[in-house]
């Protein structure tokens, strides 16, 4: 677990919201994909649209998505994601990230991402690349 | 033309764009919904989603929306949005919304809506109401 | 008012509507899109992704929609979408999207978009072309 | 694993796709939701928005969702979801859907979700109830 952790606050919007007045359930990957990235441009101090180009990767793609739906979070109510990097590998990495209602967890999720690079064979494919040393000590 | 207006900037986030790596279309017309409600809630002091029990209606619902694309908004652009009402008639009102990249506009978007209340002697359809006085006056 | 239409018919989901129950506005400026490309598939006779290497261009780039809500859609109607060119000038047309919801006109959308290719003097830009009278021919 | 198979084909927009050209992996969760509730149409032989009304219950609400991401979808590709329950518990089940490109698997997907009832108690809070027999016995 490493000890970077950015966290945001926001409120629900109306068209997050489904017929049963609460968040559509994809829209929480939505939002925890948006705290992955400024996740990174904060441990970084790089923008999250220019980690492209400074560290020579596509993006940080994911693999693999989950969230538990804990309790629902519904039009009005404020929001707090907290994220973090759970655990660094050679070139992927999960990320945590909690999201709260009034203090209380509604939604826990988990993403696991890779360093992407593009392929130098095929350049339409994208492949995982080592993750440099710098970054992953920027996330403590 | 009214004088209350209200302003919010954030930066747009990956999952809004497309494969021109701008902003989809639609998403625009999402955030000017927000901004609607955000409008009201600070013209009026009552929390968005407060405000249908507050003055007794279902909302402030859509009949009209516009808009047109001047520039493109483009991932990790930090925007502004600047919303007003432009006008306010018995029981309808357009809003003026001006999205701004880096000062400049690039979406000019518009939206009538009405001040809708639950029809009595249908309860599954909806009718538009008159605005109350004094929720006009609250927009200078 | 060109004669080629497209016509495309389908359920709405629950995923796609509001606490109100009906489909979130900024829905149908995403059904519009879709119906866009598809018009110019069955009209050229080309698959959507493939029409900018076909035609040398980025894309058919909207400048401007808008649309009239009549009357609401919700989870589990079955509407259909009628779409034609309502205009065609030299770099630009119009497109007409009427939605049904069991024969009835629930929403009238309208949008103008640009035959749009890369700038040559600056690749990152793109501009509007002139459309090609083969193109404009299919649609009658 | 229950036997009845509920599959359907369609083809990726390019509103669904993010700046890297492929599907916003959120989107695949909404593909997801909206083929459970075809699924449970399609073996009850209920129309999904009617199931509410004729079970008595708010619905099949999802309380984990997860997916693995093998290989991209992108505008223009054919892809098919194939979804069957993979486990019915007292009040809870498990959906399983496999989003094929090419016939290739190109997104693994888990839900689970329970069996969604009215508190009798506090009319504003849900609980699982237990699924009726006749429900389970129509996925084989």
């Amino acid at each position: 677990m490493t000890s970077f952790t950015f966290r945001r606050r926001f409120t629900i919007e109306w068209g997050q919201c489904d017929p049963a007045g609460i968040v559509f359930n994809c829209r929480f990957f939505e939002m925890f994909d948006a705290s992955s990235w400024l996740l990174f441009e904060h441990a970084l101090g790089v923008k999250a649209h220019k980690l492209g180009e400074t560290f020579g990767i596509i993006g940080i793609a994911l693999v693999d998505a989950r969230a538990n739906f804990l309790k629902p979070a519904k039009f009005g109510d404020e929001v707090e994601i907290t994220s973090r990097i759970s655990e660094f590998r050679r070139s992927s990495f999960d990320v945590e990230h909690r999201l709260t209602v009034g203090g209380e967890l509604a939604v826990d999720g988990r993403e696991s991402r890779v360093w992407a690079v593009r392929d130098q064979a095929d350049p339409d494919k994208i492949k995982a690349a080592a993750i440099p040393p710098e970054v992953i000590a920027r996330f403590g």
